[in-house]
């Protein structure tokens, strides 16, 4: 038997959503829920994806991590590609159910496709005016993304 | 002056969107871009908000979170009900530019609208079947929402 997720009737009440023990995702229009992944040891966040109900109900069920591609349109086991697969650590889901929270135990290297431990390696500095310049942070490769996914 | 920001032509390279230094959100076609917000002392996910083009450039001039209520539809200063302000300590970008990461010092008791410290207040248990049944974590409220917001 497979995880049953239903999605939250128009008609719940924000109580039951946000009150309630039951998992009832608020899927968007485009059927799906946002998913942000931090490294359970770092507390850094790693990526932000998202999942259909497929994917969530996956998740449940393996203690890895799914997602949905919306560039490539199908569902997507996180390194299936790479072999950088992500073991659950905790689940949670917000107050109204259209976000979930992923503490992961991140294999391999990194998260992000472009070789970096996180993708969130350039920080946006403060206090600016005028044309906003980034900042690399934490912007080393941790691993060589042409010789893991085999294309420039 | 005020902060430029310019949303990345469709024409632009992914290395440019990935590796350059300009900021150049992917907002999607509802002209959004997704915020995650974390405590910058526990690491703890606070909320997921969105934001648009003028939430983006408020928060970079003024190191104080603004976001977009999609529900609302309106700009929204977090903290402008509540007195819970969010003073940003760091803000970052991802590879693809379509999300964006705050990490926050939460002024009040907390982020989210139910009372708690952060939304994501109740966990999704792994490895079941069937219906799946949440379980509360960190969901002793910080304060009284309606003390605070003056509803119920």
């Amino acid at each position: 038997m497979t995880v049953k997720i239903s999605a939250a009737p128009m008609a719940n009440q924000a109580s039951d959503i946000e009150e309630g023990l039951t998992l009832a995702p608020r899927f968007g229009a485009d059927g799906l829920v946002t998913a942000v992944v931090t490294d359970a040891r770092s507390g850094d966040v790693l990526m932000v994806a998202h999942m259909n109900d497929e994917a969530l109900a996956k998740t449940i069920e393996t203690g890895e991590a799914w997602y949905y591609s919306r560039s490539r349109q199908k569902l997507w086991k996180k390194g299936e590609s790479s072999g950088h697969l992500q073991r659950v650590i905790e689940l949670r889901v917000d107050c109204d159910q259209d976000a979930v929270w992923l503490k992961v135990e991140q294999q391999g290297a990194g998260a992000c496709h472009t070789g970096r431990r996180s993708c969130f390696y350039r920080a946006v500095p403060l206090g600016q005016t005028g044309a906003v310049k980034l900042e690399f942070r934490d912007g080393e490769r941790a691993f060589d993304p042409k010789a893991v996914y085999g294309k420039s």
